[in-house]
């Protein structure tokens, strides 16, 4: 019955998905609301619709349409960089010696260089279509503002990203990418808010954190007429959105007659993850089809290995709402030796919803037993994959060696969300054996978690 | 009869070229041959076998077989990353707001981000086949070091790289790329060869020269057993290899009944323009179809615009055969201020007969302009596009709104021959208004051509 199966599976752009799908209408136990920080009720559309525009609201608060329609506009960007592969890894396969066969969705041909695109342009079109004149965000690798800065010049809507201050000065390419695509880029925390100037008196010389540029940008967002805040992981819009890879994944496999036997996946606030499992996971709530779900995190930043799930706040500086996660408290921050992203304290609220009721395993992974897989996939596969990306390839190489020892012709699939052109730095290290591991003691952990607040 | 025409037309894999083409076996003048640089006979097998291996000295003198078998293993290797796609720049277009019709070839989808690839696994595979342990080569922008670094790791090859020593410090990430593939970089001049030597004892603290980095990749590719060396333009072999661009554009676009008016090729040494152009020229030569063929180059090094056809050293050097080719002769070295390759001071034998035959035509085009068509691809298109294939982006831009003005439905085909990823400090200078353009004056270009070699 089954075709010949190409080394990169292209699906026809009639049989590019028309809706996103929506996981949280097939789960059982809904992901718990986000709550006001102030008052611990569930945010309204009202309130969520002062920091984000509205449809994206709503599509924060929808836990029941399994689909939602993709704007033509949408689709048309879409087409402009997708269908992205599913590609056989014969050459990983043979490396390996193993019969176990190995798949990738590969996210990472275009030019913001990840997944993160797929819910830029999304974010973008609903602000544009509101008829305001920018949004604001924050970026720590820089992937997001990318695809961001990417998304708005297309829509001739304005750009402003708080880039975490050690990433401003480190990445200056990463910066130069943005400003090419007319995004207004501002080293973080800076003189330009009020928390800024705080932090900035405070911590004279700081280079910066995620939640710092976090606040910046809210408190743009919602001081300045016509804007508003995005975000490119954790919340379930971005899910959503994201589910895109899922279903092109599913259909591309649906065609061929390919059955994943586990999916895998790299996690921090849990944008890839969620997306690429969605539509599997919807067959496996409806009771259609099973597979096994792995999520990969770092050992530097485990939340959903070591996390507590728990009410939290998504940003350091506590100024967003509280969301129910897998988290290792918002003042945890990842050692500074850790490359690449993936060091968000938290976890998506469907993800960690699915984790919790026992749908999805998760794993965390050392980066130098990382960056090994990595150089072996780059080197047999051809791509240069991101650090975050590795942390899938690590665990997917790990389950074909077990095949290997059983003889079990498993069939694994795996998220590649994007390429590591930015991350050479990380990869030197590796190259010069000077890149070490780190694992946060129980400790650590324990007093970051300490900070949670208590919600009744 | 024409099909509505997708975003990006990808080819079957069964409809992938099994065969390159060799334009030169349609040209009724070919080129003139390379010549042995201390007796200007024209070299025989024998000779060229102890530079390159012996089956792809074959293909550098093969004038004659119009198809020659693309072998299995490299088949294979591109199914890793081909068929690139044909993009229809719909978005472009409507920016324009021009009725031509703008298509464009992209080979950038590839971890070394450009078409060298396509040449690289090719000489690395026939060097493996030969049963060498290793080959040489040198590189200037990087482009070509990454991919020739690529297709080594494939296929378990020793590769080492000389490196112009300002883009060895410059691009370390380039560098660092090569190095995850496994190759040996070295900044050229460098002390492991006698020429290096030589240099650096003449020219302390000299940051090197592309001519420098080929005669030290040729000495040790000549006294290394087991070695040889490797070029990734300019040759005819590489024509050759490149001609799978072309031959995957015609199909795509005698699948969807596209017929191009003018094909549009940014031109260095000749690698991509040369292979986009060769089976369209070659039903042009057989009187099948008629299409106009503009190679652009950047004015500050215009070897076809403003160079003489006459024979000429391959590299400053002088150690490598001569060539019959539109040159500014080797000793002449662009302005710093150009950003990006295309900096070789001649053109393939193959393209430099073709323009003087009158079959292509030539444009130089200045940087600053190439940057601001590069922006406004970018902004539109998604991709980020390298200095290099923006020229041909330049032209394509300035036809289309020729049409715009006469109303004319041309149909425009461009290489986009790779991203600019890691040429972000060109950018970063155009962004900051910080670029200038130079183009040579008469005297300067007068006095390199007088050091031309007398051939009889």
């Amino acid at each position: 019955m089954s075709k010949e199966i190409p080394y990169k599976i292209y699906l026809e752009e009639t049989e590019m998905p028309k809706q996103w799908y929506n996981v949280r209408a097939d789960m059982k136990n809904k992901p718990a609301p986000l709550l006001n920080p102030a008052t611990h009720q569930p945010m309204t559309i009202d309130e969520l619709s002062t920091v984000f525009c509205r449809e994206l609201a709503e599509q924060e608060l929808n836990t029941t349409d399994p689909y939602i329609d993709i704007p033509q506009e949408i689709l048309d960007f879409y087409k402009m960089y997708r269908p992205s592969p599913l590609v056989r890894a014969y050459c990983l396969e043979k490396a390996l010696g193993t019969p176990a066969k190995i798949y990738y969705k590969f996210e990472g041909n275009n030019t913001s260089g990840s997944h993160k695109l797929n819910s830029a342009i999304a974010q973008a079109y609903y602000a544009k279509k509101q008829g305001l004149k920018g949004v604001t965000t924050e970026t720590g690798a820089g992937q997001w503002g990318t695809a961001l800065s990417m998304a708005c010049a297309y829509l001739g809507l304005d750009c402003k990203v708080y880039m975490v201050k050690v990433s401003y000065e480190q990445k200056p390419f990463r910066r130069e990418v943005m400003r090419t695509y007319g995004a207004d880029v501002t080293p973080s925390p800076s003189n330009t808010t009020n928390i800024g100037r705080q932090i900035l008196e405070k911590f004279p010389g700081t280079t910066g954190s995620l939640g710092c540029a976090i606040s910046e940008a809210v408190e743009v967002a919602v001081g300045t007429e016509g804007y508003r805040y995005v975000l490119g992981s954790v919340l379930s819009q971005v899910l959503l959105h994201q589910s895109v890879i899922g279903l092109e994944a599913m259909a591309a496999c649906d065609k061929y007659d390919i059955k994943p036997d586990m999916i895998i996946g790299c996690a921090g606030g849990g944008s890839n993850l969620g997306g690429l499992i969605s539509p599997f996971m919807g067959r496996k709530l409806r009771g259609e089809a099973d597979y096994e779900f792995i999520a990969v995190e770092p050992a530097s930043c485990p939340s959903l290995t070591r996390g507590k799930y728990a009410y939290d706040f998504c940003d350091t500086g506590r100024v967003c709402p509280l969301a129910k996660m897998y988290t290792l408290g918002s003042g945890f921050i990842p050692s500074a030796n850790h490359a690449g992203g993936l060091r968000y304290h938290g976890m998506s609220s469907v993800v960690s919803q699915l984790y919790d009721d026992g749908l999805i395993t998760a794993r965390s992974v050392e980066q130098t037993s990382v960056f090994k897989a990595a150089e072996q996939f780059a080197r047999v596969e051809g791509i240069l994959p991101a650090p975050e990306s590795s942390h899938a390839i690590k665990v997917a190489i790990d389950e074909a060696l077990k095949c290997k020892e059983t003889g079990e012709e498993k069939t694994i699939l795996f998220g590649l969300t994007g390429t590591g052109y930015f991350d050479m730095v990380a990869y030197q290290k590796y190259n010069d054996g000077e890149m070490s591991d780190y694992i946060p003691t129980d400790e650590e952990i324990a007093k970051s978690l300490a900070q949670l607040p208590v919600v009744e």
